[in-house]
C-alpha cells in the first residue's frame, strides 16, 4: 500500500516550501483533510491570487498589487532619501518604525559567490539611474549584517563615491535589552570599534 | 504601509497548518512568490484535489480514492485478524514490514480526556460490528505508546473480553539500536517488565 496519489502530490507542493522537508510536508498534507471545504478553497484560491495580483513595483522593486508601490506613489514622502534593503520584506521593519519618511529600493538579493549572485543580478543599475533622477541625496545601506550583506553595502558605497551624495551604513553594535555574556565576539568587536564618546 | 492583502491571506491559509507560526507562514508565502506559475497552479489543485478525492474506507477508516480501500477491497488478506490503530498514517510502518497479511481499523484518534475525545468520537462501535460480521480471530491493538493510547488499548481490550478473540498489544521495550544509557525511566521499566527468557 503506497500513499494515495492525491495526498503524494500535496506533499510534493509543500515539499517545495522553505525548511519544509517530506515528514512535515506529510503532515500538512494530513491536515488538510481536516481542514474545512471553505478554508481549503480560500487556501487553493490565496495561492494563485498572490501569484497573479502581486508583482515588483517598477520604481523600487517593492512588491506592489498596484502598478507603482504605495510607498513610491506617495508625494508626502522624501524621494530624495532611499533605505537599500535586499528584500521586499526588510522594508517592513523601517515602517514599523513610523519615523522614516523617505523611500526604498530593493535590491533583489545580495552579492554572493558562493550562491553566484553577481552585479548583474541585483538592481543596482536601477539605483544608480534613479539617484540621477530624483536628484537623491542620501542613501542609507541596510542590507543585512552578514557577509555578504556587507559585500553587498561596500560595494555600492564605492560606486557613490565622489558623487556627493550622504551614504550611510546601520550601525552594528549590542542589540539593546541584550546581554554582554551572550554577544558573539564578531558583535562585541563591532560595538567596541563603533564606540561612542559620552 | 502594511502586508499587502493578497499575501496576508495567503498567511492566513499558512498559518492554519499545524506547527506553522505567523513568521514561518509569512516565509512560506513570499517563497511562492518565487515558485514557477507551473508550480503553483500544481500546488492549487492538488489543494482541492486532497479534499475533493479522498474520502474514509467505510469498512476500515482508512484514507482511500477508491470506494474501498486497497486493503479492505483485497481478497488475498486476512480479514479474521485486524490491526488496531489510532490514525490512518499509522498502517503504512505495518505495510512497509511487508510481513502483516491481515487487515486494520482506524479508530480515528485515541481516548483523551483533555481533548475532550470520547468513546462516541472514535470508530469503536463500527469495529465491533466488524468483528461480529467478519467472524474476526485476532485483534492487535496498535495505538500509540502514550498516556491516551494506552488508555484506549486498555478500554477496547475490556470490551472484547470473554468474546474469545485473540486480543494483543504491541510489546514495548527499549528500542533496537538503542543505547541503555539513553532510554527514559518509563521505557526502561516497561522492558524490564516484559523481560523474556532466552
Amino acid at each position: 500500500m503506497k500513499e494515495l496519489q492525491s495526498i503524494e502530490r500535496l506533499v510534493d507542493s509543500f515539499s517545495k516550501l522553505p525548511g519544509i522537508g517530506h515528514k512535515s510536508a506529510q503532515k500538512m498534507a494530513y491536515s488538510v483533510l481536516e481542514m474545512s471545504d471553505e478554508n481549503v478553497e480560500e487556501f487553493s484560491i490565496a495561492l494563485k491570487e498572490v501569484k497573479n495580483k502581486v508583482h515588483k513595483c517598477p520604481i523600487c522593486g517593492s512588491l506592489t498589487e498596484e502598478e507603482i508601490c504605495e510607498i513610491c506613489s506617495d508625494s508626502k514622502r522624501d524621494h530624495t532619501r532611499i533605505i537599500v534593503v535586499s528584500y521586499p520584506k526588510d522594508i517592513f521593519p523601517f515602517e514599523k518604525l513610523g519615523t522614516y519618511n523617505g523611500v526604498y529600493h530593493v535590491l533583489g538579493g545580495t552579492l554572493s559567490a558562493i550562491n553566484g549572485v553577481g552585479v548583474e543580478d541585483l538592481s543596482i543599475n536601477d539605483l544608480l539611474e534613479r539617484i540621477k533622477k530624483d536628484n537623491v541625496q542620501e542613501i542609507i545601506l541596510a542590507t543585512n549584517p552578514t557577509i555578504d550583506g556587507e559585500t553587498t553595502a561596500l560595494y555600492i558605497a564605492k560606486l557613490l563615491e565622489n558623487k556627493n551624495i550622504n551614504v550611510s551604513r546601520l550601525a552594528y553594535g549590542l542589540p539593546m535589552g541584550g546581554h554582554l555574556e551572550y554577544a558573539d565576539t564578531l558583535t562585541l568587536s563591532k560595538a567596541l570599534e563603533g564606540r561612542k564618546k559620552i
